[in-house]
């Protein structure tokens, strides 16, 4: 498989976003050292765009990011591929819908995950944004389809874009790339925010009528475009 | 309604104030992505200044900030106001010595609203800025009046500019719109404080008359001219 | 009283050091707003500078700086003297050795202080620069010689150079301004680490043989010259 | 003992090194004011480069950084040695495999440390870097060989490559200075990772075949090279 001509603008452009993407793992204090990583699918091809593993996020360059086919094998770059570039790429191959996915060991999300308990939806924000309370995943071993199966198994029929992978981390889906570096930010926040209320006392949870009706709100009403955040970003 | 033109100048420099205000948001790490706004009433109008809805702090542009009047229905600006406009609104018609409104989703002010505990007057801070302990007021659905409701009933009858909304966040308010984000500051900082104190034993109330010879010379002596802060900042 | 020309440069230099010292409460977080300041005696007069009220950091100039005598009248400068002055100065008045001296809210120190709760000498670090546990001293309304007298109770037969206020916060002080700075530094650091170290359990205290080996070892030994940080710091 | 005119060129590259790597230590906040040191062994040569004592970070230069023989003993330099030389000189003595040692007093490290427990192995990062839990290590004054000695007897037969030693604070080290930095970052991250964790319930440990196939992995395949983030480093 080769790249065409009449891509490579397109690939060029993701190699940017995606690169700029991981400054936002870092400003919003979700990664450390390398342990992070955000990928793209390229519209209506079987590739995807992702870090290279073992990269500082200080040091990544645009031409560092990588393209991979939907199992994970390198088609265009120079260096090694993330090692949970086959996490990713099982996300593309069973949910078309997905544009881009996150992983990151963000603290309090990981605290989360490393006790197997789900974040209950005690707050509007968690309401909008996910939908319900964020689900846990099961533990996999990285290095074959593990992970990707644990995550798609637990995202494909739930209105959170995050799941909390058991012992390990969180991993985020979303329409683009944004979407699930947006989805990381916020399952960070409310892991925090949810912990921090829990040392003392157990905040009571959302009827699940309001949880419906702040959720179909968000992701209809709120922004510019009933997409959250991208006409102010376009246009700069 | 038209904005006549012996407003333009006043309007403009709201726009600039409430745009800078919003990167104090950001620098005191109140707000995560878009979630947070700042609001300024047009002094002798039944008009506010309020943040576009769904616009990251980073791109903001003073012109991006929009005009509505007191009903939140948009007057000036390319942009959709922020979907917390009518409780902004709301404030403003019932509250006439309020000139500013912050909301933010900050992280220890948060937890203790979503247990919907107030928070004690433990700390000399908080007598001195909130006058007694810090109010929770009821949960509500956003989309009408409900929050703005809820945020007038709890702050009419008290010192405190902050009120902790159950499940969602504080609103603050001030005679300016910069009062209302020094309060909002202050709540996050002593929210965090108390519950870090409360971490590990009980802390002690302070006695009501201290808590009121506190405010009361906060309020009238502290600072340069009996108004915190605004001097040295007016001279630059 | 009249400030003579022949200690016009010293009061310079010390209005630039106690303005550059703000600086470093910001950088290392233990202010917010305008909540905590620095002030240094002016050797060999009965003279102090310090930050005046209500103003904020990011905006401070040297020449804000005000002089105050022992008593906390006003000397030289064109703004109102910190709320805090009068503690200050009754520390400079009574405690001789002391050049500097500092107050913050800072978060964890403050928790302690919250609950009236002595920071146990359970690590290294503060046996080295506190040489114990660091001590709690009475709460005191501001306004008057109260504050002041509770800090030198406890301070001046202690070898802490900080004291946790009750139900305010710490007061640290210094052989200069820049010893109370860093004094404050380490207080919120220590009192933070013990924090968290015993919210799962109990650290035990190192032996009172130890805890006398280590300061005198850090106080004689450590540095270039004995005293920590000043040979590099003053040969930039 | 003179430094020879043939390896000077080394000896000026890892003080840039070791002094460069010093700012990755505040950069990841693991250290305050001059509380933590980073030293290289010199490749071939019963030599070290280390920080002096009592130097501030932010005006830390290349050729502040002195040179000392593996007993502590300054072999040049114009000031006096970090305090913690003796210990890092031990590690070098007896551990051939050695390139670099790194102390800080980190918040959640030294917090363990201070209760002298270990971190147990209940996330795949720590899996990934340490190989199963990170040891404690004895309490020992400083001033002799007591440190060092303690570093050694945990460090030598362990996968770890950091230990806590108790009441103190966490030492790391790495087949280069490099290594040893990120260690410490690691080391900080997941103590704080399952601190939180631990505070509301007792995440489960991984299983020892997990921990170990995770372990083996990350330290042959991940990254470029088999070595964790040099390639891309390097290139730079």
């Amino acid at each position: 498989m080769t790249i065409t001509s009449d891509i490579d603008h397109v690939v060029a452009q993701l190699r940017r976003q995606v690169c700029e993407l991981h400054s936002l793992l870092t400003r919003y204090e979700l990664v450390i050292w390398t342990a992070g990583n955000v990928s793209a699918r390229v519209p209506g091809r079987d590739l995807m765009v992702i870090k290279p593993s073992g990269a500082e996020y200080a040091s990544l360059r645009d031409e560092d990011m990588v393209v991979c086919d939907l199992h994970g094998n390198l088609v265009d770059g120079a260096l090694s591929p993330s090692s949970d570039t086959a996490a990713h790429a099982y996300v593309y191959r069973h949910m078309p819908e997905v544009g881009g996915v996150v992983h990151t060991h963000s603290t309090y999300a990981t605290a989360w995950a490393a006790r197997g308990e789900p974040i209950p939806c005690v707050l509007t924000m968690i309401a909008d944004e996910f939908g319900g309370e964020i689900p846990v995943g099961p533990f996999a071993l990285i290095g074959d389809d593990s992970i990707g199966r644990g995550i798609v198994e637990v995202l494909r029929d739930s209105r959170s874009p995050a799941v909390l992978m058991r012992n390990h981390g969180p991993f985020t889906i979303g329409r683009t790339a944004r979407d699930a570096v947006k989805a990381a930010v916020m399952v960070e926040d409310v892991a925090r925010t949810v912990h921090i209320s829990r040392q003392l006392g157990v905040p009571p949870a959302l009827d699940a009528a309001d949880v419906s009706a702040l959720f179909d709100r968000y992701q209809n009403v709120y922004g510019q475009t009933g997409r959250p955040s991208d006409v102010l970003q376009e246009n700069r």
